[in-house]
């Protein structure tokens, strides 16, 4: 395949819009976004973006926006569309919604290769079982970018991530990785091991993340409470060991720099945490049941953890039961 | 020393109000009640009393009501006041108000007897080494009884305790068994051992009460989410193995019955649940944190106890914040 390609991002909001912006910079692609519950609003009035890597924009769309996967898998004249790319930008709940049967309209097996900007541990799996001919990457992102209102997008961390291969073509990722530099983003880097980047990722996202939550704490608060020294540097001690046990050993001084990285007075509030406080579903498997399955398969102690992981399942549970209600 | 007894009541909230009410009622105490925040108005109406054990009483009052301890050690003309027994239903915070300065201006050295009815495990060691010359009890008490308003007692549980011996004389025990017996208790039992008596006790308040207050679920809640099976147990055979090591075997079908006595649409809301709903300091420390170094103590792993309690520390630190900014 050559440029310009034709890319299908699923999941537009915070994370996923500025990757379409991305792609779409870059002059190399031709952007699909599917939305589903602000599509009415976007199809008509595009997205306001507040960028600390691209600026301001009034009103930007990408080449196509539909409202489902199935309307992205055809064209305007109705022909099925073979796209190059598909880029899941979707939050991870693969109890709810997972990512095969939602993506399968728009991958041609043996020749799209998937994009994961997602979360968790052990999500690529389910995709390159389905796909064992199609190339799978990550792309572990560092970005800071949330939605406000009907199609705000404001961008406050810088587009750093790390990109690289599960399953396929290197050629392919290497062809992804310069489509996204041209775009204009703020870091790009290959990742040798990206098994590895996940890990470094979930030290925050199964620790900071996790135990945020469950406290209702941001992150100054949980850190000035010391909870950062009893609880999210023992467990990032325990991701780290999981890691190493995986053959994916962590650097030496990475759990410390994640764990004091941030102020004491930062007021950010991690993501589950505002998925609690507003009852929405967590993404709490892939982000603690996949590693802790993982540390059982592999012999490694996680009694923190476990329990983080059995009390977030108790507000899983009682998030479920309000929706129920409603 | 003989009836009647002059006893000194401190901390008349829903459990000690119906102690006093029992202790008046048997005819062999001179009941004073040291109250602190609802003095004003219960030293002017009594308190209004429903109780499952006692009916209804309105306007009631013991012997005597005080606004301090210092008030209590003096009589009206000025002379100290010999106390036979101490009981008391405070909170148990021994950061904020430890029992031994509370209790000094009332307690006779090699005299008084000093009766705890409170929550929590090693909370007799502060007072026998005190005062290694007198009795010091533990009333350790199953009764469900709450305040409401300015002083109204609502005793929905019946009066169900098991009394024993910490330090000092079994005879001085039996007196005052006797006494609460005689006052209408509705069960009161001798317990040759009072420290597997409050191991026992741990086993609920070591695990509903904290892990509810974490989660912000009532009993039911934490029932049918499964939380019962994937902490409480646990966490019920941690407390179960700290009590053996240390030489109190518990009954073998204890940990089940504990769990499971309790219907699944049970409404009750834990005294600590409370507390943190409430933004009111919690009784962490006689509930986890004792028991904790204790199993340090003995080498006996409580990697559940452990995180609880590591979080609800992050919670009393928001519960100490907040009380800061008002």
């Amino acid at each position: 395949m050559a440029p310009p390609y034709k890319v299908c991002l699923i999941g537009s909001g915070g994370v996923g819009t500025i990757a379409s912006l991305v792609l779409t910079k870059s002059g190399r692609a031709e952007v699909t976004a599917v939305l589903r519950s602000k599509y009415q609003h976007v199809a008509q009035h595009g997205w306001d973006i507040e960028s600390v890597d691209h600026g301001t924009l009034t009103n930007w769309k990408p080449h196509r926006v539909v409202g489902s996967v199935a309307d992205a898998a055809v064209d305007k004249d109705g022909s099925t569309v073979q796209y190059d790319f598909v880029v899941v930008c979707t939050k991870q709940l693969p109890d709810r919604n997972p990512v095969v049967p939602m993506i399968e309209a728009v991958v041609a097996p043996g020749h799209t290769a998937i994009v994961l900007i997602q979360n968790g541990i052990g999500i690529d799996e389910p995709l390159t079982q389905k796909w064992p001919r199609n190339t799978v990457l990550s792309s572990v992102s560092h970005i800071g970018s949330g939605v406000s209102g009907a199609n705000k997008v404001n961008q406050i961390g810088r587009d750093v991530s790390k990109i690289g291969v599960h399953a396929g073509s290197a050629d392919v990722a290497a062809d992804y990785i310069a489509m996204y530099k041209a775009g204009g983003a703020a870091e790009v880097e290959f990742a040798e091991d990206i098994k590895a980047a996940r890990w470094e990722k979930l030290l925050w996202n199964g620790t900071f993340n996790t135990v945020c939550a469950l406290t209702r704490t941001d992150v100054g608060e949980i850190q000035r409470s010391k909870g950062r020294e009893t609880l999210l540097v023992p467990m990032m001690h325990e991701i780290w060991n999981i890691a190493a046990a995986d053959g994916h050993k962590l650097g030496d001084d990475i759990v410390q720099w994640m764990a004091y990285r941030l102020p004491d007075d930062c007021p950010y509030r991690a993501s589950m945490l505002v998925d609690v406080e507003n009852g929405r579903p967590m993404e709490l498997e892939v982000i603690l049941g996949n590693p802790i399955k993982e540390a059982r398969r592999l012999g490694v102690a996680t009694p923190v953890m476990d329990t983080v992981y059995r009390l977030l399942q108790v507000e899983a549970w009682k998030i479920d039961e309000a929706a129920k209600k409603q």
